[in-house]
């Protein structure tokens, strides 16, 4: 059976890290170059201030201080899904109108995140009450399912109802859970929801139950091979491609994500800066990178060269 | 053994609700009123921005303006200890010094909640940072040990780590993970360290080991009853107060906590401002909150009237 392929964003985005100065303070010029680079060597787009990117770590100031240098540096705004869920209504009102004002695709949304076991009823009411008070026929809201970071699940029943209340709005979900069963579900209840799996192993399954693609962390340095995935992702030497992706990211995950994905950047780039990283999070120890390099080496993984 | 008392804020400290407008926005002149009639009544202090006063669903600007309007009412300074750990520390650090600046007797501090499984080197170097930039002598931090919500536990070598780097600032801890144990643990190994039990069902069992006291949500509604326990704790009718304030907690939290206090509070006043709750929190049903008025009501729970 063909799948009804969803519109908007496909293929491979990027969780794009965000590089910081001595003082933490963030490097705009630098997050832009990356950026970048990333377009130049495959992604399809970037998924900027995530979880990856640190965004929660940075103030909301700080967060529009970012998206402007993407915009000064030639980001095109349609290769952009921000991140910009917060705890507090108005800090993600805020930062949906700025992803809307620089031509963002749509934006990845978290739920207010610091309250436990709250019902439906309240996460329908968070995300009407961002909706609507953005109120711009142009944004495209996708979930971010997180449940080990975030803690606040997104379950089926609230997508249906949010799909039935705003069907012009919703347009899909980063779905973070690592449970490949949960994204075949939602392709299959939800015909043309983007559903990007959270992770590039779980690409080639997602595509072929009809879901947009991956938003990936460790693509921000296993692009090329994510791309050379979706690329061939119709032919038959596909499953060969997904197999070599999934064994690098089994090996980067296995290591604090946002730490060891900065330390391989940091090799590629030559860039001391991208080894910062904002508390609580805190860098590989060089024991632990040098055994995550010899890990990647036996994959055949090269690592990519700054352009 | 005479157990040391440590110094600074003890006794009966209350996690105040915050009332919000019909568009949700933050009333600091109900606000203020609140927090004069929880001293007339009983209250030793205010923690106010706390996880029951719906800190996190509120911006950072929203956050000054409350502060403020608690100035502007007369609340004196060396009655509150705000709420101020946010996910980013540049807000945390903002919160912070604006708690100084209002005279607070000090500060409760969520670690960064955003990222999980975080290492104790994370943690360190979130509150060190703080710490540092604020850089006041005057600053008292309170941790905020709140596993439940925040998924962030403040262990007791952490607390070990940071009273040892930071002596004259590191003052003391609100346990809400409702585990007497751990708080009895703190008491023993940290002599002269404020420990506050996160609820009023522990005040006379920390007190006796040398605690400082409690910082409560249900002591909103339950301060009278609560002040009766801390006048009382040296003398032999402690422990009967005592339970009957731990049956009137219990049924409290057997609900959503803050919709419950917030409609014991519009009873109370008769604002019904006070049934305004920011999502992804939302109020009580109708049904539920006769049935806890109903299990109130056979405690001999007194609703208090206005002042």
């Amino acid at each position: 059976m063909m799948k009804q392929i969803p519109p908007g964003p496909r293929g491979v985005w990027i969780a794009a890290l965000t590089p910081m100065r001595a003082d933490r303070s963030p490097d705009g010029q630098a997050f832009a170059r990356h950026c970048r680079w990333l377009l130049d060597n495959g992604a399809d787009g970037l998924a900027v201030l995530g979880t990856t990117g640190e965004a929660n770590s940075f103030s909301v100031v700080e967060r529009h201080l970012l998206l402007d240098a993407l915009a000064e540096g030639g980001i095109p705004g349609h290769t952009l899904l921000p991140g910009v869920g917060c705890c507090a209504i108005p800090d993600t009102v805020e930062l949906t109108k700025k992803a809307l004002a620089v031509g963002s695709a749509g934006v990845v949304m978290l739920p207010p995140f610091y309250y436990k076991s709250v019902s439906d009823d309240g996460l329908f009411a968070a995300y009407s009450e961002v909706i609507e008070r953005v109120g711009d026929s142009r944004l495209k809201v996708y979930f971010y399912h997180f449940p080990a970071m975030s803690n606040v699940p997104i379950g089926h029943d609230l997508i249906a109802r949010l799909l039935k209340a705003y069907p012009a709005t919703i347009a899909g979900i980063k779905d973070s859970s690592g449970d490949l069963v949960n994204m075949l579900a939602m392709c299959e209840r939800f015909p043309g929801f983007g559903v990007f799996a959270g992770s590039e192993q779980f690409l080639l399954p997602v595509l072929r139950a009809g879901g947009a693609g991956c938003i990936s962390a460790s693509a921000n340095v296993t692009i090329a091979s994510c791309a050379a995935v979706f690329k061939a992702w119709q032919t038959p030497g596909a499953d060969a491609l997904q197999e070599g992706l999934t064994t690098q990211r089994l090996i980067i995950q296995a290591r604090p994500l946002v730490p060891a994905l900065k330390r391989i950047t940091s090799e590629r780039t030559g860039e001391a800066g991208w080894l910062n990283l904002r508390p609580p999070l805190a860098p590989l120890l060089d024991a632990e990178a040098r055994k995550l390099f010899a890990d990647l080496d036996k994959t055949g993984f090269v690592l990519p060269k700054a352009a």
